[in-house]
């Protein structure tokens, strides 16, 4: 049984550590993006150094007080508090953001844990280099933890998760030991990746204090089209054509319904929107080409040929900068227009490409004949990875479907499940989906998970009730 | 304590098990292509089905008795045999070779652990789609011994590791239980990764019995070159113009020596070297570039500005596939070379980028001051992964210095450790490496491998002595 991080556990802490940064938990450490969750009066420790988080993690195993990894607290599972149980002691990142090295030969950049996303992006780009790892929160949300979640956002189809773009990290393990894994290696084939094991542990297995990142070219041209497609199907055969044009260079394949539009109409009318009449499915496509590839001739011959076997009816490619802009604004402010709707149920999930079409046709049905919902479909298709949310009927409200909801997410869930998909693409377990992974996880696996678990964190210090309850 | 596969269990395995194709084990199980081990004599077991491997497993777990996965064989650490202790049963996944299923418009296929890498590549060429794993035994090489070690090959620089092609593995654990884990997901985030960490453990925590593996579309156009630089340094500023003109298109970067063309002239007279006069260093570049690239104006383009700024003195650009099959027939009959000369010691090793021209001088003078030896470094640059090899003067015999290896091998891996990079790049560890990863690994690695070895596997009868002496 762990013990609380109370007044007295925060005085012996100070008293252990006297440099350390402690101080009570300001309201902000104890929220998090969707309201589900809000955590327990506690402290928040920000050390300064690998070395530091190490004496603390130390401190906390003697003590039996559990430990709340905190990033950015951009998270959507709730994994970033601690709402029952003995409260956690909060260790926050916010002061390890060095960025410790950087080599434009070696596309490689070392930095630590809670650095942001955008000024790692603004340090790369300054040396001509691209880290593609981006999504919505990319100024608050830090790497550390991005890692720990294995992030994802809308570049995952060319450069791979957040896990594809990590060489190696130094992480603090539940006995206060240091793993010094900064590795700036293509190629390590020695024993057990443990790296692999604590990115996607969402804290849980180590703290991850700094990380070996993979850079990449700058891609000097871009192209970007909006395209009206048959379906998802005709999506897919779409995507392909393109890979089979410009191989890799493919770098965001995002689907829109019509729902989608009609929500930024109702919530954002000022929102232009390329293509007039609204088709039933939209698709932006965007193109990162060396020089040698010219991606608006790309698109043009694939539109072409697309057009020509019914996949297309109609598209745009972007002629400027800002048309470009346009073009992502309408696929960005969807997520606003849902949340100023207000969602009855959401779900991030993923499927093999070649059950989207059936799925989407078969669980809409079922949906809607348990409730009267409005189904906005949306995300990155090329993954596979839908953001598949329910909303009120125009007029209505949110709150009026709360007891259909998690009949919905189980209908939604079951159907994920029976087509080999996944019931959390992007956002992990956190708080929000350990029964869902009691549920759907294979039984070899959860085993093994907390086998794991058991034998690395005995006293069960790291982030304790998330990811295994 | 194990308990020895000896006649009195294999006929108690045969009894239990009447369906189970069990024979005693041909010289070949017993062989490695170094010839540095010999296995015992032992049993071997070769199931046709995944629940067949699980029952085996479930049997020998029981009885105490270790388990020798076998693939096709062709690793070059010693880890497909047993050489001391009780003898293991030796489980060869030789009848497991189905394709399951293969999806073009996905990009996915799902296969046996006994498919051989080649009857890969034309099951997925057949449907238009490139697996890129690939290496000189593709013939005799198996997809699982593949994952379970983790393989290379000259395809990493665009593909990356086996682990980066695989989406998804099906294993069975040590206590029997099976893994469902053959997703065809780009994402999927529910919880710790089994899959990777299965993935390099080299059989000792899991016996992977089926993987599904990710597919990409075929190049439509070939461009390969060979270029003589002026040194490492300058070898890789020349990767980094290329990847900036021709993005994820390079797909092989290869160095080679002075040193290896020398040994082509003494032992294969007729291979024809394209530079001439050889120069000290020279690389071979393939680019593999949709329709819309041009290969050769690339490499052209990149060529003369490399030569302008003294990067490059000389170079050809293959203008035909039969120039093109000569250019590679260098680089792949270099290993054939030097094991005809015979290798006084060798060295697959992987650094940073940045620090490989500083090893290679720095390194090369201290190994020349401890014995009076050729050394052959070549590789995939592109990675940082070079096979350092020592060879003895013409004339002279490998045998000559065999007391001088161990402190060349210890100079060499010391200096690699104290650059940050890795004793073994591709080939695992196995029972060659074992002392090596307890000496270079890092302690808190070392102690969660040992404790997750301990917990997975509590009886140890997963490839016994191997990654973990």
């Amino acid at each position: 049984m762990l013990n609380p991080c109370n007044q007295d556990f925060a005085d012996r802490l100070a008293t252990a550590l006297p440099g350390l940064s402690l101080k009570p938990a300001e309201a902000r450490y104890l929220e998090e993006p969707r309201g589900k969750y809000f955590g327990q009066p506690s402290f928040v420790a920000a050390p300064r150094s690998t070395d530091e988080v190490a004496a603390v993690v130390r401190f906390c195993a003697e003590a039996r007080v559990g430990i709340q990894p905190y990033g950015g607290g951009t998270g959507l599972v709730g994994g970033q508090l601690s709402d029952k149980g003995p409260a956690n002691l909060i260790l926050s990142m916010e002061n390890m953001r060095a960025l410790r090295s950087l080599d434009p030969l070696e596309n490689t950049m070392v930095v630590e844990a809670g650095m942001t996303l955008a000024d790692i992006h603004d340090a790369a780009e300054d040396a001509g280099r691209l880290f593609p790892l981006t999504y919505g929160s990319k100024g608050t949300a830090q790497i550390g933890a991005g890692l720990a979640v294995n992030s994802g956002g809308v570049n995952v189809l060319r450069y791979g998760m957040a896990r594809s773009l990590c060489l190696g990290v130094e992480a603090v393990m539940a006995d206060g030991s240091i793993f010094h894994g900064l590795k700036r290696l293509r190629k390590d084939n020695t024993g057990y990746d443990l790296r692999h094991l604590l990115i996607g542990s969402e804290g849980t297995l180590g703290i991850i204090t700094a990380a070996s990142l993979a850079l990449s070219p700058m891609p000097a041209r871009v192209g970007t089209a909006f395209m009206d497609i048959a379906g998802p199907d005709a999506a897919l055969d779409l995507l392909a054509r393109l890979r089979d044009a410009a191989g890799e260079t493919v770098s965001a394949f995002e689907i829109m319904s019509r729902e989608g539009f009609e929500f930024l109409s109702e919530t954002f009318p000022d929102t232009r929107q390329p293509l007039d009449p609204v088709p039933d499915w939209s698709v932006l496509i965007e193109l990162g080409t060396p020089e040698a590839i010219d991606p608006d001739a790309v698109l043009e011959e694939v539109f072409a040929a697309a057009l020509e076997d019914g996949l297309v009816t109609d598209g745009m490619i972007a002629t400027s900068g800002a048309q470009r802009d346009e073009f992502w604004a309408v696929r960005e402010t969807i997520p606003e227009a849902n949340r100023v709707i207000g969602a009855v149920a959401s779900h991030d999930i993923s499927l093999p490409l070649s059950e989207i079409a059936g799925f989407l046709e078969e669980t809409g049905a079922k949906v809607r004949a348990i409730a009267d919902v409005r189904i906005n479909a949306f995300g990155h298709l090329g993954d596979g990875n839908l953001h598949y949310n329910m909303f009120p009927p125009k007029g209505r409200k949110a709150a009026e479907f709360k007891a259909a909801a998690p009949d919905i997410t189980r209908l939604v869930h079951d159907a994920v499940a029976a087509r080999g998909g996944s019931f959390s693409a992007e956002h992990g377990i956190g708080r929000l989906k350990t029964g869902d992974l009691e549920r759907y996880g294979d039984p070899a696996k959860l085993a093994a998970m907390r086998t794991i678990k058991g034998a690395l964190d005995p006293v069960g210090i790291l982030n304790p009730g998330v990811v295994l309850s």
